[in-house]
């Protein structure tokens, strides 16, 4: 399958990568905002991987060319911009592919991060309001750590809560999901019960900073 | 240790009354709205608790009279009477108890259960609000599952993330958390951060609904 990872050159965009290249055969095609940019850092990927055995199949192009290219499209990128990007990206997404929303608008005060769209629609459902309505979003892996999903040393054992209104394309990342060792896919329902899984990502922070001895913290349900 | 349950008639109340008589040597408050209520249902706890060797020290009051018991005050209240019922027992609460808030605002509509307090504050913080300013307020119990609580066959593994602005009465609850076996107590830091824990409970729901064989589900961070 080709997998493109848009603002793959982040923190989750890593991780994901770094544990796709490492578990799958599929084809990865990191995306960036410069195309030179993406390309160094699949220089810097490939580095890591072979360090642990991996050749890998990745390349680096612009974020326009790796979501032509992907069939699944990880919109990796940073909130604030994730919207916006995927509105740009409309003319060259299709039906057949898979939108994922990994990402979680957030902000911190004096008491500790805090989810930012408690008032407003799920940072999945915004994007999902900005994409060709043909196009299925998922929401996924808003709550694993970027710190131990791209540390490929560190054993993963969390859950991963997938949302979304096509019961066929949150399969495809149920699947893909569950092809990264460690993680387990739990179907969340409808993609409007994202923002309780979002919300999460804020609380996960929390508790790192304030429980000593915990870091890079994900969640299991059971 | 005086534990009051006000509404400890219900499923939350009743399962940590259970755990709390099995696994300590606490004294127990059950309230409820009308003392014969509470009294009936005391009477059902203790012959559940003898049937696993356990000889209960537990009173059945109304929710006053609990409440000028309780050095601890869980307020176990359906979450659209909490506020009120604390505000109306403002009088009986004094600066040297914890009052404790393990409730949660949501709803349902098709596409599953949503956390209510999204635009608004938490139910922990609204509690706080109602309440004395010298009487603490504590965050916790929200995300266990009532079922496994009160079935004492259930080995418990689950987290509790505990919020409040006062140390001391956040380390008691804490304390009185990881005394029930199976529980561990985490610092979720003030208790202004108490909404992305109660937005959990929603999801739990959530996920017991869409993932055949979970059922009464809790939470673990690592």
């Amino acid at each position: 399958m080709d997998i493109a990872i848009l603002g793959g050159t982040g923190d989750i965009g890593e991780g994901l990568a770094l544990r796709w290249a490492q578990d799958t055969d599929h084809t990865i095609t990191i995306g960036s905002r410069k195309d030179t940019k993406a390309k160094e850092k699949v220089k810097t990927y490939r580095s890591i991987l072979a360090k642990h055995g991996v050749d890998a199949r990745m390349a680096g192009v612009d974020n326009e060319t790796a979501a032509m290219r992907g069939e699944v499209v990880v919109v990796g990128i940073p909130p604030e911009y994730a919207t916006s990007t995927v509105e740009s990206l409309a003319p060259v997404l299709s039906g057949d592919d898979v939108l994922v929303s990994p990402v979680v608008r957030m902000s911190r005060d004096d008491t500790g991060f805090h989810y930012d769209s408690f008032d407003e629609d799920s940072l999945a459902e915004e994007i999902a309001a900005a994409t060709p309505s043909d196009v299925p979003v998922v929401g996924a892996f808003q709550n694993l750590a970027a710190g131990a999903l791209r540390d490929l040393s560190v054993e993963l054992a969390h859950d991963v809560v997938v949302t979304g209104d096509d019961q066929a394309s949150k399969k495809t990342i149920r699947d893909l999901t569950e092809e990264i060792h460690g993680l387990r896919a739990l179907d969340g329902g409808p993609l409007a019960n994202s923002r309780e899984i979002e919300s999460i990502t804020p609380l996960l922070i929390n508790l790192a900073m304030n429980n000593p001895g915990m870091h890079d913290l994900g969640v299991r349900f059971e």
